[in-house]
């Protein structure tokens, strides 16, 4: 495999996808003939199998992951066809298959995708310097080895609190030099990403960017490990392809992090979806971190769901801390105190021994 | 609080419930005065409470939760109203207001609730004698303390294995005198509740009769604890309101499970919702255990989402065991092996621990 | 297909169905002998197909759906097969492909299925005998063609109003005899059928109770029409298998209705689904209905949402109509009065006009 | 209102808001002290209600619809706060409070938002000359008057065709100088906003960038038509705060498009939503249309629910055409034929002169 990946790493359109097409009940001899046509059309060989009631049709050779998707969609637009079903998973450098062994990503102290676990810890907004200072001054005592702090925020509303901007990014450089702590900040427009790579360690691409493909593109043309947060509503799969974006553009220092996804659930302000975890890891050779405090929404279940979180395999936390919640310019109702997260880091001990990791 | 459940056993509508009534921007006063006389008139009494933009009403000394419920819809079909707010939550006998201590529920060897993690363990479908007797004993000798079986099985087409009924009830108990373990298996018809609380220790309601009123009733009606999973699509609030509906019938011996809910995500057949745990806990007095099998639907994912149930503070598991998960008759996708069974107990003993419970 | 269904009625298992295998990749020509030799101890025909990457293997010949599903999961659980794909769909009775022409239900003056778009209406609950008598006048006057209520209501906490049960009955027949409306009303127990059955034309299944398959079974014993509604998280496929429960015990009689999902939005209080009317239609030769009043949940969407599942194909509406919806001991908020009933009637009338209908 | 409009353009944030705090149960005086305090530092008047088992305050004089978010989340991370409910909807030039009434957007020969229906048509991707020619004198002849087609496409896999990009914007500018027809097409980078003005009658922003803020900002500084797809898990609410973005630039030429969301049912790509027509209509003065093709991915759908927008109260539809489908570079399953598009637009005509509007 790694062989393999040597020799085609120009070219990530070698392998061989194979599209399984059921024919609707009833098809004639010339409806089969049609579709074979289609595929030979395009170059693919046709393995035909007749069942007592179906008639199915297998593609051969197509070696296209692109294609392999645009023939499904077209085939399936015939009336003759019931379902086309792709077989072959839509990602490749992301893959576990491509790469068996787990990606390792170095930031600080921090082998991230190693035994150790590593925590980032932060305010969700830099609201000033004394704060951003404080806190990183704060969780590091506690055990974080990355300081988290938005300088662009992405909210909702045009009217919330947007962020610092610019002068955020200087604060976070300071909170390094005075603690020695990496930076992860988020990146949310294509024109920021060389300024953001000059004062932060790893990038963030937040939940509501996990699609915009353009920027998954820019960070993907720099060598500055990426955090890619999954979509509020997206599949594994398609969280993986964005990832697919950045590593198809050279950059394959990528971790992703599940951060709660939409359900029917009102009870939280999101639902983190834990079944990712041990997914993501089957899939991909990327790390996987959880961030349980957008993940849920409430400050009341960070500390519950980070245990939780670590025990189904995460490599890693991003947790929401600030001096004074009560009085945070964003995300109050899910921010712990630094007082709270050392309780949380206590708890976390014990339980990451009992797994077999280390801190 | 104790003090006011004996007052009050009797009748469980004495409390004081608010609602708040928003009226829409540009509402008169004699819009207002027609809510405060809608109000008066079922025997409350009004707080208006006027804003710059908008004028607010509570109501006060609704002393029945259904009413509370009712009057929130009735005022809200009103054109001059915008919102109604129903503030106090719809449940009392299962909320840790009404009972503060944790309820622990005595079953064989398990005290449920309690600091002790109960583990019962068996297959999908009772199958044969052999089958249930096997895997009895296997789980017994690698840790659970209750055997699980399916005699009658909700399945989602007519032509799937629905179970062998009475024979499997049969089965179970003889399965009981050879091992020990009390039995838990779903009732899902009121006709059988008779029936099956003469051969099991705990009846289980599944997650497609969660809205079963009345089998909800008929199972209140007993002294047989009752295992009452969640509905695959019902929030936290429903619920508690289905375990209400057994409590208020008089058995108090109810514990919650959590098996996954149905959300968009199609990488695994449920989503098993972990958040449920810490939010459950906070809310009810009841006992929370977590399914991994049905809860995820796929067998690898059984080890890491059990680890991390107990993790969140999981008072216990349910799991699906089959001798010959590639021969079951239902759910084979789902069922581990005893051999995985064992390993999965051997991982949970050090993280049991950790957090500083017993198995 | 029609003689076809003559021959087999009486068992329906002996359709060919189709299980496609795709191995992982890397699997060994010994893997690939092992599966086969699982399918032919099961008694089917096995067709191998190398693909350069992948190898498939195409099950023929089995007969039973309930097989097909099991030996799908039976093969997925070993660790040598990526993925199992059942082709044919879980459903025989239901489908189109079994009864290309569309089942047209006879109640009173409807003919539900056919051409003619069939209104029932009536109040959420049935209250009192004035309440059913003045509503019934009512929405005949204004044209509807069956009274709905209800007399045994599902309730989501114990301590709603649950329905007057047998007194309502009762009113509901002297209904009837008063305006020669035929009358639908929900039936959720078991023990309860036949009660219903004498004072009804029409039993309603709800929402809660359509994977309540003992329920199916016992009305799928009678000879009356039933009105299916889709769970409020059931997809298309559950459903019309649930249908497929009614019709296996003989009773042909089924209409379905959609009655508005569970999705992530708030701002209705159910999401009422009607891409659900044109698949519906696609797969299955039963009636499709809408209930635009408990499928979006809000009293001002409940006639555009029936002017829209008209254009969309429906054979018809179940609307909640109240003479006082301030004063509605259930769901309030989306019963209309007689008077706004009356408008969304003649607008109903141009619209079903323009798509070839007759009301 | 409209002068208040006038008045108060340049600053937004003029509006009082109020906000109700619910005390947990069994707070103290001291604790409803607190709560106040916290308000007066905020500048903000509280006003005490007491019941009997709960203390409810209302917040006075918040100004700020930012600060009315931020101090909900700030009380409720107090442990003596139970729920702050924010009262007024979050949102304010777009809501038909501001301006009751419609905004009508001309464009060619549509008035979107008056009672003429607007059919927007073209391929999903412009693939090359001939093909968006071609088509785009079929969709006038049919009686389209506006021409689509995606010159950037944003795309889930980066091996996916991607579009053609400046090439096709121009022969989509030779198609409008061809056919008179204005052109909508998808910007999706900010570098883009410029170019895609040059040749563009309206802009195009897709589902994945609903909550790109600062692509929002951009095309919110042009005076171009915007078109804004809701996110395929954005809720109304969060729809409506992202036309804020662009109307708070100064852009008020916004138009709203329901494309289907993301739920639990697998039957179609995606479900769309209908019900946000009539409560998007409700809550907000600009034009609401409905793209039936993405909105369920499957072309035998694309008809029926075009009717069902327009009679749910649509003022357009977005429809994707394709001369041939089954050789579409994207899409292939959504896309109908202009002959199937000709047969639409008849059904179209009789549907639109029944609720009274034109073509």
């Amino acid at each position: 495999m790694i062989g393999e990946q040597e020799q085609s790493s120009t070219d990530v359109r070698e392998e061989v996808f194979v599209v399984v097409i059921v024919m609707v009940t009833g098809a004639t001899d010339a409806d089969v003939e049609r579709v074979v046509k289609e595929l030979e059309q395009r170059g693919y060989g046709a393995h035909v199998s007749k069942g007592v009631e179906k008639t199915i049709i297998g593609a051969i050779g197509i070696k296209d992951p692109a294609e392999k998707e645009r023939i499904a969609a077209q085939l399936q637009s015939l009336p003759i066809v019931e379902r086309v079903v792709p077989i072959m998973r839509p990602f490749k450098l992301v893959s576990r298959e491509w790469q068996p062994e787990t990606t390792v990503i170095d930031v600080g102290t921090c082998k991230i995708g190693s035994r150790q676990v590593c925590v980032m810890a932060g305010p969700c907004s830099v609201e000033s310097r004394e704060q951003i200072i404080e806190t990183a001054k704060a969780v590091k005592a506690a055990g974080a080895t990355v300081l988290r702090g938005g300088a662009f925020k992405p909210r909702t509303s045009p009217y919330d609190f947007q962020g610092l901007g610019e002068e955020a990014l200087k604060y976070l450089k300071e909170a390094t030099e005075v603690t020695g702590l990496p930076v992860i900040t988020e990146v949310m427009d294509v024109r920021d990403v060389e300024l953001v790579a000059e004062h932060a360690a790893i990038f963030q691409i937040g939940t509501r960017n996990m699609q915009n493909y353009n920027l998954l593109r820019e960070v993907g043309r720099t060598r500055t490990p990426v955090f890619l947060k999954r979509g509020m509503s997206a599949t594994i799969e398609e969280w993986l392809k964005a990832a697919e974006y950045i590593m198809s553009e050279g950059n394959h220092q990528v971790m992703l992090c599940e951060r709660g996804i939409r359900t029917f659930e009102t009870a939280y302000r999101n639902s983190l979806d834990l079944n990712a975890v041990p997914t993501v890891k089957k899939l991909t050779h990327l790390p996987i971190l959880v961030d349980p405090s957008q993940g849920t929404g409430w400050r009341d279940m960070v500390l519950p769901m980070s245990l939780a979180a670590i025990a189904a395999g995460a490599d890693g936390l991003e947790i929401e801390v600030h001096p004074h919640p009560e009085r945070a310019l964003s995300d109050a109702q899910q921010q712990i105190t630094p007082a709270e997260f050392e309780k949380l880091m206590n708890a976390l001990r014990p339980l990451v021994e009992a797994v077999g990791r280390t801190l």
